[in-house]
């Protein structure tokens, strides 16, 4: 009755999804690894700091890979060495050598759970990590638009004075700059966007949503709050089985890439992809076009 | 019914008192203030971020201190402008500066709430800040020995395999070096640690939760989820006016400054500061000394 | 920064609403009242005995009227003296006449919060609270359709394997037989309902979450724990002033009737009662229908 | 990673338990059992239509005996067919032969959980679960005084106005009329209460304590929430794996009985019964004799 989670990469991202994890009680065993392991092993102790005055218990360790062999869950959250300087091409070659050290090193282990990605850029790393872990598809999935898909509802609920809960519709394809709000399927309460927001003013949003990593980066130094919390929810979800639809970064089959759309999640990872019936012909361009990216970008790294 | 909190320093403890909140529901508006504006602004998108992805909303927003004006709890969360490098009075003298400059600023928007000092060093800027701020001591309390006690609970609980809840005493005095563990205090469930612990063993748990922080700041580079939990703990703690016993900064009459010791805890601030009445004489001696610590620390930078 | 909230009558449904707010911690102050004093002082001393094995701290307490001045939210969750044995029209006789009653003492004591009603039938006694209250309508309103909007999602979300938060739609107008589900909103995932269910289906669905409030009665001998969990959300979204999108019993101008339909609810009520924009001819007659039921019912107990 | 709880017996406690279960996202899964399957399954049906407006997501069934093999706790919750008339020696020999006859058949499945037995005489009845079901002894325990020291707690909280959370010390032995509390250990925050109260005023909140549920019990028709509230926080105990201290039913094997007093209760169930150190002689004699009482309860319906 186990809920373990493994995360790898202890810098922003990784440490403050264990902290969202640990304050609200979402696993029962948190395992950090970091190639510092001085850094995987401070978070450690500060994240057991904690344990009286949470509601629930973690239990708390750090060490090797040899620790995630009976994860239900592991987290890659491993990130580039520095994160304002770097062009994306940069970081794509970085993290992508870096996972592909690490995989097999995980599964070697024996591992047989869930990945979920988070390290940038995010769709082809996922699909990396598919392929090296030779583990199903549906076991692996990258945090895709989900983070995204957080931005423009918050940026749409701060507009209309709605809670953000309350705006449907999702970011699609790919995380980072290709990305596209359907707006076909956005509704704010009951009301579709489209009829309350001008072609201009959509485009505003889009940029908005699309630029506000970047916003946050350049005042802040990273981004993680955000991204934190979308993964701990998403471990939420596959240990409670509770089936619910995200937009996460799956295998799409016609495109042949991992792309960010909505689909079931629950104990078994990818329970269903769904389709995306209601886009418009040129949504679907978007579509494909940012499908195309996210393609381009993996050939270049990975040609196996 | 609004229960709304200000937090000025949106350092990694600052952000990380703001995460922890907003990831628990624990306000319903939260304001963030930095001198650089940038970086509050910055912190308050990130966190608005979240709020598809939480149980429940609070509004946060960033900004200048006229925004405190109905807070009913600020967080004081600056911190010196290094952290490594600085020695102890270096940083007092920074930090002191830092809030006598801010204190007034915040007491002329009309603030009549309470005052939760984290700035180091605690106990001393507490009293600074109780005496600038010229609020009813009640309303000015410090993080003090919770998180020392949290770290003290947290060693024993995973030497003896006991929750950390379920070990009972606390940590007195200076939140810094001439810090003690209470020992006569202590329990391991039932179990007095006086007769589990040998006089040689009480010594290196107490080294080891003095140098706690010291080694998850060496490891990480900084120290934040461990008070950020205990920050919002006691903010919790206040908005229902739950009268809790917590170990916090508080001021000592008889010994003229504030300093770690239990109180009650409530809606109008410290309802009680209880007794230390199962101290023995040498506990008592340490006590006063690392009193005479803090009120030498105090008297350096503070002299109205 | 008080949250307090006053239910009126502990059957059941009101002592349930008070379990579910105090293990979930949502107010800060919980008042009981009952005809039968003994009952709420019972209740209440059961609440105070949950308090040390709760996260968070509620004060609770019994009494009369007097106590609910300055509360932010009253639920008025008084019910028939039996539940099997009457029919609607007698259950309507009975508790319009005990609200009308009930209402005028709770204004006189200078009650100025939000009113929630759930006493059967729900839109007629809301809209009876709404006059004899005076409250701007904002300030009235009734878990209407919310209970079957939550019926209708679970009873999807079992038939397609798909997480109940992951259904949208509604159940419109009236909380009771003449309700409809209003399919051309109602989507699995991303699939319009309209698409993967034959109207043989729909008819068989929308049957099934009508009856659904009778079986449980019929196996239990009353329902509760899904209007309490609908009542104290829609509680914790005052208190967060959430501005969150839900079907509840709010006036109708056009119609001149209380009845189930989304708004959006905030601090000071009902924000915004949002257009029907979706249906179809069909549906819209089958609303004003259902309305024409309220209005007749309410008329044959109200005449002022 | 499954979290699967079984409930036999949906009357007022059970039903409570699995209410305060799905509330809170306790257990991944829940099997609700009772001779009345109409009633367990309406119960179930009332706990699924909570699951879009909670934060969790919890897998509610109904069912029989077959569905218990793989919990990793049942929690054994029948009731005697009626309750305030009956003396406890005829709810003895009702409750006994029920649990006598359900037992076996749980136990043909497989089951190799957490048993905690809250149906009375809670002590005698565990001791019968662990005999008919042949489990190790730190499989099978009772809430016990659990209860009772919860509401010592808050009793002394209400008087002294301090949390029911800073009042440390436990009720012990027998969940019924031979119980005492150990006044040797209760603390009011850092004070003994042997300091704060007299001998008069022990006697009073004694007897207070005693009868708090036979008050709850004449004024609401039976008590649940408590009991709820400290079933479902015992079994957060055990999923969490978090070896926290609680007063509950174990076997004390120089006693001879099952009989409330602190132990550490993780995954496993007891990980370990805590000594009553700080006893006074007195104390001991009310221990051994509430132990007696059990013991002679016990031996009236079961000689085996």
């Amino acid at each position: 009755m186990q809920q373990k989670v493994g995360i790898i990469g202890c810098g922003h991202v990784g440490s403050d999804v264990a902290f969202s994890l640990v304050t609200q009680g979402i696993c029962t065993e948190l395992v950090l690894v970091d190639q510092k392991s001085e850094k995987a092993s401070s978070e450690a102790m500060e994240l057991r700091d904690m344990l009286s005055a949470t509601h629930s218990y973690t239990k708390v360790i750090s060490g090797g890979y040899e620790l995630l062999r009976d994860a239900s869950v592991i987290v890659m959250a491993i990130g580039p060495t520095t994160l304002l300087e770097k062009d994306r091409m940069e970081e794509l070659k970085e993290t992508s050598a870096a996972v592909r050290s690490i995989v097999p090193k995980v599964m070697q282990t024996g591992f047989n759970g869930i990945f979920i990605n988070i390290t940038n850029p995010c769709d082809v790393i996922t699909q990396i990590i598919a392929k090296e872990s030779g583990l199903p598809k549906r076991q692996v999935f990258g945090t895709g638009t989900s983070l995204d898909t957080m931005r423009m509802r918050s940026a749409l609920g701060e507009h209309f004075q709605v809670s953000p809960k309350s705006i449907s519709g999702y970011v699609l394809a790919e995380h980072g700059e290709s990305q596209f709000i359907a707006w076909s399927g956005v509704k704010v309460g009951t009301k579709p966007a489209l009829e309350l927001l001008s072609l201009e003013e959509r485009a505003e949003f889009k940029e908005k949503v699309r630029a506000r990593g970047w916003n946050i980066l350049l005042g802040k130094g990273w981004t993680s709050f955000g991204i934190a919390t979308a993964a701990a929810r998403l471990i939420a979800i596959i240990h409670d089985d509770a089936r619910e639809v995200l937009p996460i970064s799956v295998y799409d089959e016609s495109e042949g890439v991992y792309a960010g759309r909505p689909a079931v999640i629950g104990r078994d990872g990818v329970c269903q992809i769904l389709p995306l019936e209601q886009l418009t012909t040129e949504e679907e361009k978007l579509y494909q076009a940012s499908c195309a990216v996210i393609k381009q970008a993996f050939s270049t790294v990975y040609t196996k």
